[in-house]
């Protein structure tokens, strides 16, 4: 049963698709304290808290601060406060009771989550103008998929998933492996990589284009000296089943000439100041305009220029840079340099040059800027910071609604950094520039299940890590999570060492590796495509389904993945082998890359399972089976016919197999 | 066995005590690649690689480039390379042999231990001038504590311990818990955290004074205004059997009429540009000159200085800042500002803008700096770069070798943040500016083993983390951890979150679990002294024990303290319990706070143990005993002369139990 409150006039957000009856006051969950303008509530000593999308720290939220408030930040370190989304979605739960609520709101949000005191949950909010809704386990009042057989989390989970409505579906091509650096810099560059998988003979199903592809930075342009004939291009590796998939930027550079900048202010779509003027900016292309995407008529004029690339046959996108970034404002790197000069000559002191060097490493994402723009939003003027945490979602909206104009019969691949719930009605998310991080391998496991809760079914992390330098082992371990997760792919920033799988000395242990991802392609399509389409949660935790297991509840580093895989990999650098928890007897499938060498039941409790660097582990549950298939080069060549199944105390028969051509548009 | 080459001409450090005869060549073990300057060896598959001391990642250091380059870095990220030491003794460890090797160089030198390639190890230098050294297990030329009977890597270890000679031996109040914050300006201050601990009757033996109780962060000064008559308070505070601990800073003020800064221009005792003047660097007193600390000279005239507290009553200090870090020179900030003008009117490119803003957050600590200043050392200008590893060791040598002589009884407590193998004999250390990350707990745990092979017995951490904000529940469990090393100081930043023990609303767990401490100091002290007298290990690994045992080998998070005990810290938040790895039988011992509650024995193997956060939880060795006293306010008040004794199949007798004042010096 979902409750809704309206306190004060909140900003509509557009992320809840069903209608709610509002119930007048305060939910009795929470008490409101005016002045501070915080909700509160106690959390008993048991309690759990779940949710909140992308965050750091883990699975259980308790014991931190986060505040929604869509950053980029690259360095996501458990003392970070946010990320690049905002997800308020969270549910807590003891053994008394369990309760879903969201904080429908686009103002800077803080969720305080047994920091404060251990035992209070807080929220804080700069205005204090919110949608808010409550979400009990009984399923009455609001039809959902959720089922009462269900436990009282996922029955929670599942209704707030109809309330905002269905997730996206990507094309089946889209959970093959990806490969992706910054640095690519032309068709060669690409070819060079295409060949380098072909030659180890590693499947690929797509190949990442980071903004070098464009003309100095420029959305929707092509640089013609590094991509002379960019169809053919397109065509050639097409032809090889393989996709081009290009970044999109939300900042549309300012240059005479450039059509996309002379229409955004002919049609007055961009972000404007106080006194009327577009917002000029810097990110990758020097000075920028914002778009509007607040705006219909912006989404609608930006999302079509998606079909400048759509046409020449890409058929796969990734936003970037939506939060939005700001390297600098105009004006603040003016008044930078005129504070600068307050400073030379004088003898600094500490104060004093800290002070200086904290202004300059302060100008980029300065909070002053993102004060300093306005949108024109349902008939309204907001400034940005009210609306901030939308920006990324409704860029993505724009191609989103575009592409269902341009390609309306096939799906197209589509995925953001910066998010709001909603946004996963069009698009899912990658989880922005980590770092190759053991801890990072960690978080995106620990990432996962909220990001499933709110809707982000097709997720995943930058395989091997953004930034830093990768090794080898950190490489195959990672292989070893993002194998499960819906989007697979492996990218690198710029300057860092090089990443392409084929380049290690170990490229057959990966490529045994990617080779077992296509064997698992045709269960990994068929859960997440049942999760989508039933408001369901493609990877939960362990929790969520055996709630009276204490021990299962504080399971930090092992998954559920769709209805017959538990997945316990292993994450610390040097291990041998991890401990893995069994809540209930289950058969441990042994892989040696993808071949599977072992299958041997064992009881519910703790096991120590040797795990080799080359090798993968996964636990079959009793009364399920898993269709595996033969591994291909590409998701295309995949034999979707002849599955064999493991099974476990199961006959293939009782597995629901979602079967589909894997790109049309499904209608809701 | 210890072998000796020479490679080049090296430059002196005076880390070994032991003359060793110089073997010609190069050792066997290691390959010489003349051109890129680099020793390699191969890695076998099953290698592990100890040592290092204080670096990141985990007690075995494959997967991962450390380099020897004293830094103060504040931010201890996985992907750093260089903390605040050179520790160049590292062990290799597999099932076929083991060696140990001490790369006795104070230039900067890189130890690729897997990194490039996963098998095999590669020492780079910026000179090849090296004093190199290869240990075997077998003892034999030189004489050494090290016991035929032991296991080889402790065989290994041992025979270089005694190399570089015995370590540093503090008083016993050292043991006692410490309570520190940046930002304690005033004797109020200090008598408001004494008052706030007596009051919630948590023992305390220390408060740490950080830079704020110097006037203008002027060494061997006091703020007379915040501190009106020093010699009174600190006898108020001694009075309550509480030590003050002061801070002094590498840099001296540069000011008229400030005695220290006076008497070193005169004396000659500073470090010299090329032109002969003293470098002007800056730090907390803004510009400051460094005192040449290789000079003999220097070291006695600046070690004399630390005379000026002691006979105010000080009898303990940290020596911090002698990386040296520095904020600014003169010369780079005049520098910098010039270039400045290069960019400001100019229409930034994103080239350009990161340009600006790096070169200026590269003003601190930068290399260029680090080459622009001169040492005399051993009749020879030495280019501070070349030997930069060795100037916080001798920064402490001088106030070591000085205490020496001025209290020549009584042993006083030292230890600092910069280091280089041989200090160890004359301090201990800390391990610098952390901070309140659980991964940092982690770190912790995993850095004791290293500081130990390195001689750096008397260690610990900022206990709850220096940077980022506290919560309740890390600083809990990081006390678990905290509560086995020597050192054992919270310590916060200036602007994070307060963290004394009694502020937080489990100030009575928090008291639990000191006063365990203190129950515990009769072994603790014991072990240590025990460990230091006879270059021994007080912390170590499990596989320096149980090296026949495979799982024992890649256990990363339980460590052996002293001879009794086995420790298995929670380290992970949210945590109800954790796995725990037992290579024999053993008997779990329960505290809750400082009351034993349980006595469990049990078998080999891995169990699950539920640890709540007022618990302890540790592991009592079969045929070993532990003695316990009962807890006082302070180190002073414990009673050492009744103790009870935990034992598993042993006797109380069967315990050696070292006794002495906790304060004579102990000749060798």
């Amino acid at each position: 049963m979902i409750r809704k409150y309206r306190i004060g006039t909140p900003i509509e957000t557009e992320s809840v698709v069903r209608e709610v009856e509002i119930t007048p006051g305060i939910p009795a969950e929470l008490a409101w304290d005016e002045p501070n303008k915080t909700f509160s509530m106690p959390l008993s000593e048991d309690a759990i808290v779940y949710g909140l999308g992308e965050t750091v720290r883990g699975i259980n939220k308790r014991g931190w601060t986060y505040i929604s408030n869509c950053a980029d930040d690259p360095i996501h370190l458990e003392s970070k406060n946010s990320l690049y989304a905002a997800h308020n979605f969270f549910a807590v739960a003891d053994h008394e009771s369990v309760k879903g609520f969201y904080v429908d709101t686009p103002v800077k949000t803080e969720f305080d989550i047994g920091y404060t005191r251990m035992d209070m949950l807080y929220i804080r909010m700069d205005e204090p103008d919110v949608n808010l809704y409550v979400i009990d386990p009984e399923i009455t009042g609001t039809p959902s998929k959720a089922a009462e057989a269900d436990t009282p989390i996922r029955r929670v989970v599942r209704q707030f998933r109809y309330l905002i409505g269905r997730s996206y579906l990507p094309p089946r091509w889209a959970f093959g492996y990806g490969q992706s650096r910054w640095g690519y810099l032309s068709e060669d560059d690409i070819n060079a990589v295409i060949e380098g998988y072909e030659k180890s003979d590693i499947p690929l199903d797509s190949v990442y284009m980071d903004i070098d592809y464009m003309e100095r930075y420029k959305d929707f342009t092509l640089n013609d000296e590094t991509f002379p004939d960019f169809p053919a291009f397109v065509k050639s590796v097409r032809d090889k089943n393989i996709h081009l998939v290009p970044i999109i930027d939300a900042g549309v550079k300012i240059e005479d000439g450039y059509d996309v900048y002379e229409e955004g202010i002919k049609g007055d779509y961009f972000c404007k100041k106080e006194d009327g003027n577009p917002l000029v900016a810097a990110v990758w292309p020097g000075k920028v305009h914002f778009p509007d995407f607040l705006k219909p008529e912006t989404r609608s004029w930006f999302g079509a220029k998606y079909d400048f690339l759509i046409r020449q046959g890409i058929d796969g996108f990734w936003n970037d840079m939506n939060e939005p970034a700001i390297f600098y404002t105009e004006d603040g790197l003016k008044q930078t340099f005129e504070k600068i000069k307050t400073y030379e000559g004088r003898n600094l002191d500490i104060k004093s040059f800290f002070a200086f060097t904290g202004m300059v490493s302060g100008i980029s994402n300065n909070p002053e800027d993102y004060r300093s723009f306005y949108h024109a939003y349902h008939g309204e003027t907001i400034r940005h910071d009210r609306v901030h945490n939308l920006y990324g979602f409704n860029m993505t909206r724009a191609a989103g609604e575009a592409m269902e104009k341009i390609s309306p019969e096939k799906r197209l691949l589509l995925f953001s950094r910066s998010s709001y719930i909603g946004m996963h009605r069009y698009s899912g998310v990658w989880t922005g520039d980590n770092q190759s991080w053991w801890s990072h391998i960690l978080l995106n496991i620990q990432q996962m299940p909220g990001l499933n809760m709110c809707g982000f079914l097709y997720s995943g992390a930058d395989t091997g890590g953004f930034g830093a330098n990768c090794t080898e082992d950190i490489l195959l371990r990672w292989l070893g999570v993002s194998l499960y997760t819906p989007l697979f792919r492996n990218h690198a920033a710029l300057g860092t060492r090089d990443q392409e799988l084929y380049r290690f000395p170990h490229a057959d242990w990966m490529r045994g590796l990617i080779r077992l991802r296509y064997r698992l392609i045709p269960y990994i399509y068929s859960e997440f495509m049942k999760a989508a389409l039933n408001d369901d949660l493609y990877i939960q935790p362990l929790s969520f389904v055996y709630p009276e297991d204490e021990r299962a509840l504080h399971v930090e580093d092992q998954l559920l993945v769709g209805e017959s895989l538990m997945v316990a990999p292993v994450y610390v650098q040097n291990a041998a082998g991890r401990m893995v928890y069994l809540p209930e007897e289950m058969k441990m499938l042994r892989f040696k890359g993808d071949v599977l060498t072992e299958e041997t039941i064992l009881p519910a409790g703790d096991h120590y399972i040797p795990v080799a660097l080359k090798e993968v582990v996964m636990f079959l549950r009793k009364g399920h089976a898993l269709p595996l298939t033969e591994a291909a080069k590409t998701t295309k060549e995949l034999d979707y016919e002849h599955l064999k199944y493991v099974c476990f105390d199961a006959s293939a028969d009782s597995y629901e197999l979602y079967m589909d051509d894997g790109e049309s548009r499904i209608p809701e």
